[in-house]
This record gives structure tokens, C-alpha cells and sequence, in this order.
């Protein structure tokens, strides 16, 4: 992306100022927090509705409290093109995690409503109520929901002041009781569509202003004990000593090493705990955890695998006693590849060099999976910084991002790119 | 020590019940608990005053709370041997440390005053009144009192309570105004002798009784910090990482290797704490500390200095940040080498393999060594285990310690083993 600037649409500007205007929706003054079934919930729902009616769509807000807009198409019946990303946040957030997803399918809309143009199926834009699930021990409430596989028992959660989802939503004027009626029906949807920044450091590092999102990355988690023998750190000698910790250190570099050995892979030791922790005294226990990620199972089942054995031979070696616990795996999501390769020709056509990469965090295209063929459209952040105040993403990759969508629904109107 | 079992002598036998008694004098029912200036001080002092005047020593408190026998040489105004060691235990203690070295001087001059044998010089018994640092926040109250280098100072540090050492002593019965009566005249102690369970594990593993202290170690303590990047575990390819606690793992390993490198070092790294600690965030710091030993001061200054130079080349290796504070430096406090001598000749005479050992831990002797020189000698106790109520030393030890002891002291009395 060196050479002459382009070119920046009217549209890439109007969007960078709603994100702008969205970005100061928010319960507390002074920081962007903006949760499930709020006030601020509620604000962010008319603002965002209001462009959309101006963008030539109907709206409307389901039982579960997803905003959805609609631009009809020459066939009604036809199946939707679904674009949409969240519009609640973390505490303290940026502007730009799920709020770009959700304008930018509202600018692109409104750029075929300003040209008179209308594609042959309806296209919808989506905002759904929660992705992030800060106020409630539970995430994707609206995207499951539309996707109807919203365990109803959900409902019955509290949040930290002991509101249920369901009571939180009857009260913000949605109806639990209707969930059914947020589902879309099979073959409904032709596909889902999610711009969203890319929470990493990879395209800024390579200078690509967009990436098409392979898969969204597979995850293990697992949790380590070892205990060996807490000891006087000046009486017991080295060659006597079962230092928990030093058998915690050489698990933590095992991690680091094996994964970075394979090109789509990740792995972390995000927590270690020693005890006793005193600066006189040999660690006789260590807790850590390991976070494998992989948009290949395979990859990451492997990985896994030959992890847990050398954690233990790390053990034995050392006369550590050692527990590995497996508590969480969850398989990777992948991207349609025949929406994939449609972003790769609008990338092209737009004069963007494309771009794969995985997605190393979660996403309401996760959801959306089990009614449709999904795809995301990453955009590459400053810093790769995300869930923080000083996320940003630049006008240029903005614009960039809207030429691409626009192409792609375009592509998707042309009778042999139907995925 | 393999071969048929030795003699034990009724000595050793009433030492072991006395350790047993005394191992009940505790403040707290049902665990052994003994801090400076409380009643279970008073009645240990009671208790081992009665002892020393059945081996005929005239006994006294010091006005620092210190109990000495004395026990009349042929010369009364002969160079005094000191031996001894401490009452105060820590909290939940094992009846041996410092308890030991006060009894097992008692019993060698009740051998002495059964057979009627008097040594050319006055052998005196101390039980100094703190030496573990449980109550206040100091150490070696009675040993530095008697050399004369307690720093008044002390007299105002309070306890958990807000009772200062002062006033603690004073309601004890002794006088914080008259330290200057508890110190020793410059050459007025010939030799201070300590016997004290190993607290570590190496005579145990080597199947030796005792052994000989050569010096009590050096130690120096750092603290490291370690500045990467948090970042999210799922979007942040292991390349772009720059990851505190791989840092500090590798730091860990580092210490471990080197210390094992050499024959009379240890180094532990024994706190080790990480932020943020969540399972799915990138370390963007870690604290750890390092503790290093050795009885040569040059040994352990060098490994400090290797140490520090390779944890900052890690730290730029991985791009982070690192401070690194030296927060303690005690130098190594070398034993007596002719007070050595005259413990391996007692050894060899009683057909005990002579073995040298450095002491991990700090004892009164190190305190003493400031006006006359000093010998420990350790005894195997149970699996290293110390500082705790499953500390433990056999029978047939304490016989051995006993007969080392009171040959070392007939060898004293010896013209030419002056030390």
C-alpha cells in the first residue's frame, strides 16, 4: 500500500465520524462501556437504526434485542445476505470491535440506496445485542438466537447485581418467551458477513490494510500443577532439590518453542503461581495454565498431545508429582472458502493484495456457522491493540474495507459466485 | 557408620529426653512455640538453669535475657569456651534447632563434672534469648549483646503487638539500660562452639552423622522485573511476542544451571509472579526474585555478576524491559580453620568420618565471630526437614555429637591446640 494515497470516498468518512458518534454512546462518562439491555444499549440502537431507515432500510428490533435493517432485493424471497458484527462492548473499549462491522454494513447498503442500486436478494444488517459477555456469564446471546440455538436456560442468568438476561431483556422491552421468533428458517440466509478489526498485530506488521479470516481459531486450555519439595533456599543443595518452579519454567519454554514450530499456531502461559513464594525458600508447587490455538484441529490436537507428554517427562524427570487438566477445547471454525475466494476477487479487483489469516479471537461468525456460510473481512488495527481505549484503524483501510464489502455483494450478485 | 552398633552413653540418652522436655515448653498447646520474654521463655530458662547447676555451673540471667552457666576452670581467669546456642524457636518449631547446642554443651560439662575433671580453662554454656527474628523484627539479640554489637537502636522495634524489645525485656525482668553488662571484655572468649542439627539434607544423603561447618554461607538477593507487551493469547502470532514470563522462565533455568555449575553454590528463584495472570492474556510482566549463596564470597560474587549480565542479555534478546535490584548482600562469615582442625581431630578420635559442609542458614555464630573465633559442628537430622515439629535426629547422633564435643574441648586444654 505505498504509492499515491487513493482516493477516500465521501462514504469511508461518513463512516470514521459515526464511529466516532457511536464510540461516545456509553453508560459512563469519560470511558466507552456499553452492555446488553442499558440505556446506552438503548441510544445505540436509535442512532444506529436512524442511519440505517436513511440508508433505504426498514428496521426493526427482535424479541432478543438484535437491530436488524433491511434493503429489500429485486426478489424478496430470495435468501439474505446477512452483514453485521455487536454493539456492546468491554468496560473501558475501543470504537471500533463490532461497531465497525455493524456501520460498515450500513454504508455499503447506503451506497447502493444513494446509486438506486438493488441486487437481487434482500440484503440485512445486523447489530446484535451481545458478543462480549461482560454483563452476563454468557456470550452471543443474538446471534445464537437468530441462529435459534440459544439454550433458553440462559435466560435464568444473573449479572453482578443479580439480573437475569431474561428480566434484563423484558425490561429493555424484549420478550424471552419469543426466542423462537428471532430465528431465522433454514435456507433463510445465504450468507454472513463480518468486518471487524483485526485485535492483532499481523497486517500492520505487513503492511496490508485487509486479511480474509481463514478459520476462527480452535482453542485448548489446560491447567498444570506440579508439586515438588519446598526447601531452605540455603541448606538444600542443587543437586538436591525438586523446585516446582524450575520444572514450571521449562513447561512455559516448551510452550513457546513447540508453537512457535508450526506457522499456524499459538500457545500461551498466561497464569504461574508459586508456592510458598518467598524469596529464602526452593518453590515446592506451581500452578500455570497453557492456551494452545490453532484454526487447524489438527495442528492444535497434536500440539496438544505431545505437549501433555512432555509436560509430564518434564516432570518425572525432575521427581515432580504433576496433574495436567484439560478444561476447555473448543474446534476451530472454518470460513467458507467459496466466500472466502470472493473477498480474494473483490480484494483484487479493488487493488488490495490479499491476504489469509486466521482469527485468534471469537466472533459472532462463530455463531452465525451453524444456519450459514460466514466469512470476515479484518482490518488491520494500530498497534494490535484492541478491548482498550487506544484501539484505532486509519481512514485509507476504512475505505479500503467499504470498496471490498460493496465488490463482494456485487460478486455475490453474479449468478457464478453463489456459494 | 555402618558396622555394629556403637555404646550409646546414658548422656546421650538423658540429652534426647531433654530435648523432649524441653520440646514442650511452648506458649501454644499441642505445638512448640517459644518467643523471647514469655512465660515459656521464663520456664525454659528455669528448666535449663536447673540442669546446668545439677553438671555443677553456677548459672545467671544477662540483663538481655540471656541464660549462662559457667563451669570453673583451673584458671578462672583463663579464656573462657563458650558453647551454646539459642532457646526461641519459630512458630510450630521442631525441638531440636538452637535447643541442641544449649543441651548438648550442658551434657558434655555434666561428663565433666561426673568424672570430676576440670579443664585448664572455664567452659561456659550460653542459651541465648533470641536468634530466629519471630517476635521482633530482628535477629541475634542475645549473641550480638554479648559481643557488645547490638545496635540500642533495637531496643524500640515493637512486636505484632506494638511491645518493643525494650519493654518486653524489662518486663521479663531484664534491663535495656544496661546492655553494656552483657558484653564480653575484648579477650575474654577463647572460642564459641555451636552444635546445631544440619537443617539440610546432605548428611543424610551421604550417610554421615556430622559434619564440620566451614563457613556460614554469603548471600545475595535480587530482585528482577521483566516489561514485554500483554497482548490477546488467540491474535498475536508467537513471533510478535514479547512474552515477561518466557523471559523470566528462561532467567528460572538460568540460576538453576548455573548454580549447579558449581560445587559450593546454590540459587533459587522463589518468587515468581506474572500480570496480568489470566489464562488468555500474553505475560506483560513478570517479578521474580533470586537468592544466591555460597561460603566463598568470590564464588558467589562472580555468579552474581554472570547472573546479572546474562538476565539483561535475555531480556534484550527478547526486546524486554528489565531492572534489576541488588537488595541484600551479607557476606560469607568463615569458621575458625583451627577450631576446624581441633573438630576433625576429635572426630577422627572417636572414628566418625571427617566431613566439611557449609551452613545455608544463619546461626548465632555468625554473631559471635565478632570477638573470638567460632566452630559449628552439625548433626544429620530427618530428611533435611527443619523449622518444622517433624524435624528430627537419632540416638546414636547425638551420642557421636556428645563424644566429638567433649573431645574437641580436652584437646582445647591441650598447649598446642591453642587456636
Amino acid at each position: 500500500m505505498t504509492g499515491s494515497p487513493p482516493d477516500i470516498s465521501s462514504d469511508a468518512r461518513t463512516l470514521m465520524a459515526r464511529l466516532d458518534e457511536l464510540g461516545r454512546v456509553s453508560t459512563d462518562p469519560g470511558r466507552l462501556n456499553r452492555q446488553p439491555y442499558t440505556a446506552a444499549h438503548r441510544q445505540a440502537i436509535e442512532l444506529v437504526a436512524g442511519w440505517m431507515q436513511a440508508a433505504g432500510m426498514a428496521t426493526r428490533v427482535d424479541a432478543i434485542g438484535n437491530l436488524i435493517g433491511r434493503y429489500e432485493g429485486e426478489d424478496p424471497a430470495a435468501p439474505v445476505v446477512l452483514i453485521g458484527s455487536h454493539l456492546d462492548t468491554v468496560v473501558d473499549a475501543g470504537r471500533y470491535d463490532g461497531a465497525l462491522g455493524v456501520l460498515a454494513g450500513v454504508q455499503v447498503v447506503a451506497a447502493l440506496h444513494d446509486g438506486g442500486e438493488r441486487l437481487p436478494f434482500p440484503v440485512e444488517v445486523v447489530a446484535f445485542c451481545d458478543e462480549e459477555g461482560v454483563r452476563f456469564p454468557t456470550t452471543f446471546l443474538g446471534s445464537k438466537a437468530i441462529c435459534g440455538t440459544l439454550d433458553p436456560g440462559v435466560l435464568e442468568l444473573p449479572d453482578g447485581a443479580g439480573v437475569t438476561v431474561g428480566a434484563a431483556l423484558r425490561a429493555f422491552g424484549g420478550d424471552p418467551d419469543a426466542l423462537a421468533s428471532v430465528a431465522y428458517p433454514p435456507g433463510s440466509l445465504r450468507a454472513f458477513l463480518e468486518v471487524h478489526i483485526e485485535q492483532g498485530p499481523v497486517l500492520e506488521a505487513e503492511d496490508r490494510p485487509l486479511g480474509i479470516v481463514t478459520a476462527i481459531q480452535g482453542q485448548s486450555r489446560l491447567a498444570v500443577v506440579l508439586d515438588g519439595m519446598a526447601g531452605h533456599a540455603g541448606t538444600v543443595p542443587m543437586g538436591h532439590r525438586r523446585d516446582a518452579l524450575a520444572g514450571a519454567a521449562e513447561i512455559a519454554l516448551l510452550v513457546e518453542r513447540r508453537c512457535s514450530a508450526a506457522p499456524d499456531l499459538v500457545g500461551t502461559v498466561g497464569r504461574l503461581e508459586v508456592l510458598p513464594g518467598a524469596v529464602n525458600v526452593i518453590p515446592g508447587r506451581a500452578m500455570l495454565t497453557l492456551d494452545i490455538r490453532s484454526p487447524s484441529d489438527l495442528v492444535r490436537g497434536q500440539a496438544v498431545a505431545e505437549l501433555v507428554q512432555a509436560i509430564h517427562g518434564i516432570a518425572a524427570a525432575r521427581g515432580l508429582g504433576c496433574t495436567v487438566a484439560r478444561e476447555h477445547d473448543q474446534p476451530a471454525n472454518v470460513c467458507a472458502p467459496r466466500l472466502q475466494r470472493v473477498l480474494a476477487q473483490a480484494m483484487r479487483a479493488e487493488g488490495v493484495p490479499v491476504k489469509y489469516l486466521p482469527s485468534g479471537a471469537g466472533h459472532d461468525a462463530m455463531a452465525m456457522a451453524a444456519i450459514c456460510p460466514t466469512a470476515m473481512l479484518f482490518v488491520r488495527c494500530g498497534g494490535g491493540i484492541s478491548h482498550n481505549p487506544l484501539e484505532s484503524m486509519t481512514l485509507p483501510d476504512a475505505d479500503l474495507a467499504l470498496r471490498v464489502l460493496l465488490r463482494a455483494l456485487r460478486l455475490l450478485a453474479l449468478p457464478k459466485a453463489k456459494p
